[in-house]
């Protein structure tokens, strides 16, 4: 079957609305495990890329000679939200490679946290490069090319930090992409099959076949993310909130228009996911779906619940429709 | 073809990124002229049918009796924004039959106009009923009670504002209705073909074979619309865009999960759209290049134009992605 597969129903009275569909592939490093959809349907994998494209900065050695952290390396994978908790770091980190929120390329966005916008408007303050939800991407990126030595707009496809990270990126897919556009940061991202985005996932938990250096980068990276949940989105989002629920068996990571990825390191398995409409409802659904069903997180943790079955509640507090997993992927939550 | 076409394409860098699929239906009283997807398809309409919603206030005497004026008939089919313009016509009306902002049961909602929202927050102002983009449809409601003499839950399924609207809406779509949901504002919402309710809208378009009293209705009610276009979305909303640039020869409707309904009163046309996973971005462009191959409004027409080729811009400015219909809706324009 070459069409995406019919995944996430809104279903009001009980009677189906809406409709998500998409392409799902779980896999570890023999190969593929489950399948819905097409695995070699081709996608920008947009922000659920971030780790694989912070490997050059670990590997590269840019990453101990600015001494980050592990709260550093799981911003430079994170689509946070903006918070006090995510600019103040990122902040941080430029400085102590002196640098400054000049020299990002990622272009200001408002933060979506709910208190840095309140606070904002009260003090009439305009959001900069930093609030950008790719900020920690950026700021690895330009340690990365302080260690490379590379000119200042890094994120034009021929500067040697993106060849890196393309590099990297083809590496870990184990194809060449064909093709690339602009991401909402500015930075190039690369086309990949769903499928081989989800063999990179593999990769990444199961790094041990990877060269010695690769693999201690991919493994600091996953680590770094699933200890700090909250500095890789922020309150109230799904890969915070899975992440916290998976306490340790699992990092997940969100893109735009609809991609979901999970790397589960105990099991050596890699989950790669796109929504076909590009919609977030359905592929948080569907990634909180695969981690209960692959033993990782609780559905009865209302982390979980939350995703599996998101409840549509109207202005009068009434629960009016639902969003829930079609039973072709949930099946009840059996064992995957 | 029963499955839910293909309709719109978010392309990045001209790479195919997410694809929105869904049911059309284009048809005059006599049958369908245009049809993508599936015309069977059971749809919940939402707020697209809020102009059959209001035939029984009109054709019963009960706007007449309240003296409403052509803006509170605009207002009745509104899925507004909150604005001042907005609830400062509902808090009037209301006040005039004699009731108030507390008897409406569509419950509070923070409006989206922006400077609605603004001066609400610098005063510290809590939303009421009156902000919810139903405000209107509830006014109505609330008129035709007191005209049935009903009881306050006029919400319910069994009260007789809500058998009213049932029955004027299965006349409309001429067929029964087998199923029904809870709406966002808690008012009963009937399910119905997409295609029915597109035969709806023709009924709308061309209402002189119609009762004599429900021609006059339907009449009134989309010269209304067509009259306030401001009235019945608002500042930057589609519906109000399209029905200015369409300048009296179309009215469009917009509901909640991708439902969208065009009526043209020169043409006799009926419209009815259902985007299979509710994604407005995808139901605006589908509806905006129907109206240009139906010859209603100008490509050129900025204020059509934004929806016919939505652009996706990245936080340094850069044209990133752009939606567009696809071919087989469009088909370059040629008149249908």
């Amino acid at each position: 079957m070459n069409d995406a597969a019919k995944l996430v129903e809104l279903r009001r009275n009980g009677i189906l609305e809406s409709t998500h569909r998409g392409h799902v592939v779980v896999c570890d490093r023999e190969g593929v495990i489950a399948e819905w959809g097409h695995s070699a349907e081709v996608i920008f994998p947009r922000s659920a890329c971030k780790m694989l494209q912070a490997l050059p900065l670990v590997e590269s050695g840019a990453a101990d000679a600015a001494s980050l952290g592990v709260n550093h390396l799981a911003l430079s994978c994170a689509s946070h939200q903006g918070a006090q908790i995510h600019t103040g770091l990122a902040k941080e980190w430029l400085e102590g490679i002196g640098l400054g929120e000049s020299d990002l390329r990622c272009g200001p966005q408002p933060p979506s946290d709910f208190k840095a916008r309140a606070g904002m408007r009260e003090a009439f303050e305009s959001p900069c490069q930093l609030h950008n939800n790719c900020s920690g991407k950026h700021s690895g990126f330009l340690t990365l090319n302080r260690h490379l030595g590379g000119g200042s707009e890094y994120i034009e496809l021929d500067h040697p930090v993106q060849i890196a990270v393309k590099s990297a990126f083809e590496e870990m897919t184990g194809a060449a992409s064909h093709g690339s556009g602009i991401d909402g940061c500015s930075a190039p991202n690369f086309t990949c099959e769903v499928g081989h985005l989800a063999r990179a996932m593999a990769k990444m938990a199961q790094p041990e076949k990877l060269g010695s250096t690769r693999a201690a980068a991919a493994t600091r990276l996953i680590q770094a993310m699933m200890a700090h949940p909250l500095l890789v989105a922020g309150e109230g989002r799904a890969c915070s909130n899975l992440m916290a629920a998976a306490n340790g068996k699992a990092a997940v990571k969100t893109g735009a228009e609809g991609v979901f990825v999970g790397i589960l390191p105990d099991r050596g398995i890699g989950i790669a996911l796109k929504i076909e409409d590009g919609n977030h409802r359905a592929s948080e659904a569907v990634m909180a779906a695969l981690l209960v069903r692959l033993g990782v997180v609780d559905p009865a943790d209302p982390r979980v619940t939350q995703y599996l079955h998101r409840p549509d509640i109207n202005r009068r507090g009434i629960r009016a429709a639902e969003f829930s997993v079609r039973d072709e992927v949930f099946a009840q939550g059996q064992p995957l």
